[in-house]
């Protein structure tokens, strides 16, 4: 950046303004909206902005000012003296400023805010003078003194604060409001000895001097350590640069006629069309915040549902109230969204210092979005693009009452969202039996393994000790649904004793806990809670977002339970039916480890015999939930160890049950073992080396279908999915037998059920052969949660480790297990895509990790082309919202 | 395949033929061979070639002839009685043929030969009263009802050898030749009783239903479900079909005029420019196979070598002997290479039955392509094609004397090639502190782990029970030129008696044991040992290769002697050194293990104080050996929880050297455990979680190669190398840290050190990132190994579960691990070899893992263009040859 730059300063004010909300690039955030707010003809002190180009221009010359600055800047500053009625220096009568920076984003380690700029010895006379308030003049300069000496000149802040803790002490007084006039001119009289001492020169009595001062140091702040990081982290160019907003200063406690206060244009907590806020008479902005007056409410109806007896601005100043509320009807109309809004009254007049849309709830943001559609604001797609997907999560699960006493013992990581409360159980056979006979049971372990699947089941909530949110235990719970708080360190499970401690509480199994899965927190005795209300706005924006989506939203259920959860949700089909934890319970356990230790295929045959009628009865269970809706069903998946037991005492219960030696257990156990499971003999592999099993799969998947289609009439249609594929000859080999067996089942029934083979494509060489594979496959669902363990290296229950690390040095922005790597993983889900439709037109194409739930893998998703995700059942709202929104985006793009 | 097709027999003999070599796709590899040598003018047995397209023609078309094929061999039939004096079926002077199958590749399932064909009850008598040999006459017929009956009729082989034990047992005679003519008819005559009560058919007297039979029969095999299953396995095409040779019989068993023979052109041992045969007059060619008598030599300098009594070819016909040696010039002129020739003197008249490329052993493939490019016969580059790049592996290992006797007790996996001898040490400690005090010892564990590795360094040999072609002791072995046998499942060891039992043999640590680590063979006892010779012949080829090459060819090698070897074996450089090796040594472990166990950065960095000396010791070495040449040395890679021990003995003895408590040990152990290491907490991620071990590495690097500049002068081209990275900002970060190092280290040196940071590409997201990764990385190394875990989503460690079944049933075409995966692993190298040099022109690419010295491997990675190849010293050779083998490939392409 070097050359002559069009145009340096924008100004502001009176109801008019050189810039507009459009030049955020070039005005920053702050100088843009003021500029707006001034178009719009609401008052707004007069001001003008430095343009971030002159930043640019700054850094890119050797820290020198453009042509032409020096000029434009008092140009702009005499106008605004004008606007104002003050000038700039003057003694008489003088126009004081604030300077502030104003990037495109808002940034930490930028300069913030210097007040008061333009007082020095002389001009406070002029200030006392006109307010005839010599303790207000002095208490501005010295606060002057103390910020511009902080931000600008790098004066330690606790300094001037010593010097002020001093003198109260000396004057024997605690507040600030206790101190005079002359108590402030002899403090502004040590802050000045103290800038001499530390920086070797005089405070700046010289305005210009003073101005221009503050402007360099918004600039050199562009170029702070922290600000740099931070850039860094967040991929923000350096060239974006900050803007310098230099406006008049207004007073809200220039006596009782004057006035501060800040405002919600509406409800942000329950979304009511009512205006929100606070307000305090004779007092500055700070004073609201620092809780040293009671704030008062803005209208009388607030005033009394609060009941309190201060009195509302509707009473006090009944036509800046009026004033008020039309600006907000004016900004809301504008902005056609809820407003957060900074205002002062400085002698009977109203001044806005900032508006921006405002934060709220989950629950008044689906309020406000359908209620500004229904008052002709925004259209329906806007309002689907307003609500954070994420944040339904909050209306979806039972919360802790915000009411109740929470009793914290320890805090984990929010690994699976809701509340939770039972008793402490420490083992899964026990959560189970204890769930039979209707105890409510909180599972705490120090880790979950796929053998607890049953007690996790049983359970109201997970507690462990290790493990972070990709653990088994969060993930598992995720998907059931269930509240889980992970990786509690600080508690420490003996369970020999069937005891928990957490500092200095000692729990036994048996006590009541509490989790609440959306902070991590752990909370003695049982707390009460507050079940979710599916409110009418709720259901009426999932009808918009449904209508403007383009993908199909699934889940991913196991159980008819999750199953019927997921549909009362609005899934439109399951996209992935693990059939592994059908094996862990505890009635199949038995024929599965026989199976396992079957030395032939003939002794693997038998115990498949046995399990092929309960498999039969899991799905057709599962088809009955979905009726006429397409079933994903993927063919047991987990290699073969994590069957059986490992250790000593379980190995020789099991030995005696099966009626063999425990060292043949034993043996058939460390012939199993994998050194990394995760890459092991499992998915396809196991079909491969023992087909028998797929054939059992797939005549209990079929068998199920005909017995539904008959019951009826509505048959499921069915998808069988083959795990872990590589090539295309893993799939034929499959394949084959499945069609055989499909056509075995019809046959026999004389029924037709509509069907299709597919595969996942969750490993890089799947993604790159997609064209070869989808010659076999009929459909592919991507699993990215291996995808993502593979392309990146990364086991997922290991990453813990250094995962954090990894986001923290901005080598991942977020967890790449959360939100799909889009620069590594996604290339591999588009070359499946455009490889496998380039194979087979039309193959449908969906996605089935962790991944189908997270609105930013959504956007890809959609991005990519894929006809559907699937997620677990309480994730379907906030995938059906997300995927509407990536349509929405997406349409526009 | 329908329609006319133009041509549908082919003929040969009399000097002339009507195809020749080039016609292999329609007349097969033996049909265009004998088309060749008739067309050459050599004695080859007139005859026909039915074509490929008739065999296509013959499946497309539901079993049929095309038109006009009847009539074509009519005639050609017609005219080889011509030639050979004889008419087919004739009475009096009956032409006989043999059929023979003859596809473009020789295939298992095919049908072989029918001999003899044309005799019936009729003809058999023209040849008695022709040959006055009645006893010839009939077996000669019995052997046609046989072999007819077997291969044509499908009559089992047996049956007919029940008949013929049946007839001998009763006449009580032991040998064919104590049956006189009678005895063979009364033969043939049960054997025509066995066709018709099998067949329900009797044996067919029409000659021309014999010769349609036979040629149905050979069509009908190329659909025998064995062809069919090789085809799939080798990617044969359906189409390609199978040739019918029809040729007119010669006999050598006519009288003392007659003989039958094989015989190379030179010697296939030695390579020798000498003829090497074997004779035997009055015989059949299977006589000579069937070793019934004592086979004479050809030359009657043969003969004098071999010390026979026997008289020579060159003595009992000496001018036949000479016709021979004129062919055999022939042969080689024109087919440029040493042949394997069959042949035929029938009264007095030489025949030749078949030629072709003669095997040989890789000492004699050497000769003879260093000879032949003397005699001016072949090219430098061709006699560089002409050696099979894994047949050196032969040359370069001390081998099992061949005279020597074998007492073989075991057999495992051919893991590493070489013979070795050694007494039997069953722990590392003990096989460093014998291998110190100057003793040889084979270390035998049931697996092993990277804990052993100063036992393996100290070993002759190793051998384990357990593991397959790509164990960790295997893939360790053939890094150090080590013999193993790997997975020898059938020796038990007892670690506790110190024992190892092979069935009945159970022998003890100190006992002598010999491995085979080219077979796999465990031998009793010490046997004599062969040490390479790399002759004359082998320098002058390489040399050739060397010339030919694109590719560099580096080695993998961890210690100063590796380097050596490497550097002997003509590496031009170092592609990967291991930092972890050196972490193993007793010297060290003490303090790495106080490293891991440190509780913060400084008691880390106080540990690898410690470290540094030592690092920079083993860098100064190797540099010393690789003086001037690149060194790549790669950062530390494997997870900590490698360098800690895991059972309880071991940590309560670490516990007590390092004056910590067994628990904390025991804490840390666990912390640090992971359920798939090979994604888990390893890699450039270890450097940035704890950048000072990169950085005390880096440090000894560079502090080292100044010592070698300082000594000698030379300094070695460093190359650092950052493993297991995923993005350009993990690299970043620490090769800035490294840049710095290097820095600092030079200018307190006052040297400078030529070097580069680069990174290994093994990890899909590397490949598809590398782009990016190439702005930071100056040079790329792939490593194959992990690429093919991640890409495939196997772990090496597991896949012997099932790989041996996923390559029989035609998923892989070779063990990934052995040869790289083109289609799905070579897509990444491919993709990583583009997008790295589209980022950095000239950025300097190669490949570390494995397969860098696998000659199918190499072939790839010279097409994809990378500059060099690092393998184990021992493959350096054959890594040499085969890239030349490939440039010259490539070069043609």
């Amino acid at each position: 950046m070097s050359g002559k730059l069009d145009k340096l300063v924008y100004r502001f004010g009176d109801g008019r303004a050189d810039g507009g909300a459009e030049m955020k690039n070039l005005l920053g955030g702050k100088g843009a909206n003021l500029a707006e707010m001034s178009r719009l003809g609401l008052p707004v002190p007069p001001g003008f902005t430095i343009t971030t180009e002159v930043c640019d221009y700054y850094n890119a010359n050797g820290k020198t000012y453009p042509e032409g600055l020096k000029e434009d800047v008092e140009a702009a500053l005499r106008e605004v003296g004008e606007k104002a009625g003050g000038v700039f220096g003057d003694a008489e009568n003088p126009l004081l400023v604030s300077v502030r920076s104003g990037a495109r984003v808002s940034m930490p380690g930028m300069m913030d805010t210097v007040l008061n700029l333009g007082l020095n010895d002389e001009t406070v006379k002029g200030i006392v003078a006109r307010t005839s308030d010599e303790r207000f003049a002095y208490d501005s300069y010295r606060r002057f003194i103390q910020m511009y000496g902080d931000v600008v000149m790098g004066i330690e802040h606790h300094l001037f604060e010593d010097i002020l803790e001093d003198y109260k002490q000396g004057k024997g007084v605690e507040l600030d409001t206790d101190l005079t006039a002359d108590d402030w001119r002899e403090i502004i009289t040590r802050y000045k000895d103290l800038v001499a001492s530390e920086t070797g020169k005089p405070f700046p009595e010289d305005v210009n001097e003073q101005l221009w001062g503050a402007i360099t140091a918004v600039f050199e702040s562009w170029n702070a350590p922290r600000a740099i990081t931070y850039r860094k982290l967040n991929d923000i160019p350096e060239d974006w640069g900050t803007a310098v907003n230099v406006q008049s200063m207004v007073f809200g406690n220039m006596g009782d006629d004057s006035a501060t206060g800040v405002a919600f244009t509406r409800n942000p907590a329950t979304g009511e069309n009512k205006v929100y806020g606070e307000f305090l008479v004779n007092a500055q902005g700070e004073d609201v915040v620092a809780g040293i007056r009671t704030p008062q409410s803005l209208s009388e109806e607030a005033r009394e549902e609060s009941g309190s007896e201060l009195p509302s601005l509707e009473t006090v100043m009944p036509d800046l109230f009026a004033q008020l509320m039309d600006v907000f009807h004016k900004l809301e109309a504008h902005y056609r969204d809820m407003q957060d809004v900074e205002f002062t009254i400085q002698n009977g007049k109203l001044w806005l210092l900032q508006t921006r849309v405002g934060k709220r709830t989950a629950r008044a943001a689906l309020k406000i979005a359908t209620d500004l559609v229904r008052e002709g604001i925004i259209s329906r797609e806007e309002a689907v693009m307003r609500i954070e997907p994420a944040a339904l999560d909050q209306l979806l699960h039972p919360t802790i009452d915000p009411a109740a006493e929470r009793n914290v013992i320890a805090r984990g990581l929010p690994a699976s969202p809701g509340a939770a409360a039972g008793e402490i159980v420490f083992d899964s056979d026990e959560a189970e039996k204890l769930n039979e006979k209707g105890h409510k049971v909180i599972l705490v372990r120090v880790e979950t393994s796929p053998e607890d699947i049953h007690g996790m089941h049983a359970a109201q909530g997970i507690l462990t000790t290790r493990g972070g949110m990709t653990s088994h235990a969060a993930v598992v719970a995720r998907g059931m649904g269930t509240p889980c708080v992970s990786g509690a360190g600080a508690i420490n499970v003996d369970y020999k004793a069937k005891t928990l401690t957490a500092g200095d509480v000692t729990l036994k199994a048996g006590d009541w806990i509490t989790l609440d899965g959306a902070t991590g927190e752990v909370l003695a005795g049982k707390v009460p809670m507050v079940q979710p209300e599916l409110s009418g706005e709720f259901a009426t924006l999932m009808e918009w977002a449904d209508a403007a989506r383009r993908m199909d939203v699934r889940a991913n259920a196991d159980t008819p339970h999750d199953a019927k959860t997921a549909r009362d949700f609005g899934a439109r089909g399951i996209g992935l039916c693990r059939t592994e934890h059908m094996f862990f319970e505890a009635s199949r356990i038995a024929a599965v480890r026989e199976m396992i230790l079957a030395g032939n295929e003939a002794g693997r045959r038998a115990a498949l015999d046995k399990l092929l009628p309960m498999q039969r009865g899991d799905f057709a269970a599962i088809f009955r939930e979905m009726a006429g809706l397409p079933v994903t069903i993927r063919l047991l998946d987990p290699p073969l160890h994590e069957f059986l037991p490992h250790d000593g005492k379980d190995i020789a219960e099991l030995a005696e049950n099966m009626g063999v030696s425990a060292e043949a257990v034993k043996k058939r156990v460390d012939e199993l073992h994998e050194f990394n499971p995760m890459l092991g003999h499992r998915g396809v592999r196991l079909a491969i080396t023992y087909p028998e099993i797929a054939e059992m799969q797939a005549r209990a998947i079929f068998e199920a279908a005909v017995e539904v289609k008959r019951e009826s009439g509505k048959a499921p249609l069915v998808e069988v999915m083959v795990p872990l594929v590589l090539s295309k000859r893993e799939l034929d080999l499959i394949a084959g037998r499945i069609h055989e067996v499909a056509g075995q089942v019809m046959k026999k029934a004389g029924e037709e059920i509509g069907y299709m083979v597919g595969t996942m494509i969750e490993l890089p060489r799947a993604a790159l052969l997609a064209n070869e594979i989808a010659q076999t496959a009929q459909f592919f669902s991507f699993g990215t949660n291996d995808l993502t363990q593979t392309a990146l290296g990364i086991s997922r229950d290991d990453a813990s480790k250094f995962l954090g690390e990894y986001v923290a040095k901005g080598v991942f922005e977020t967890d790449p297990f959360v939100s799909i790597d889009k620069e590594g993983v996604g290339q591999l889900v588009r070359m499946g895509v455009e490889r496998g439709r380039a194979a087979r037109e039309g193959i449908k194409l969906g996605v089935c990790g962790e991944h189908g739930g997270d609105p930013a893998s959504i956007d890809f998703f959609d991005e990519a082309g894929l006809d559907y995700v699937s997620c677990s059942p309480f994730r379907v709202p906030i995938a059906r919202l997300a995927a509407a929104q990536a349509a929405l985006r997406h349409k526009e793009a």
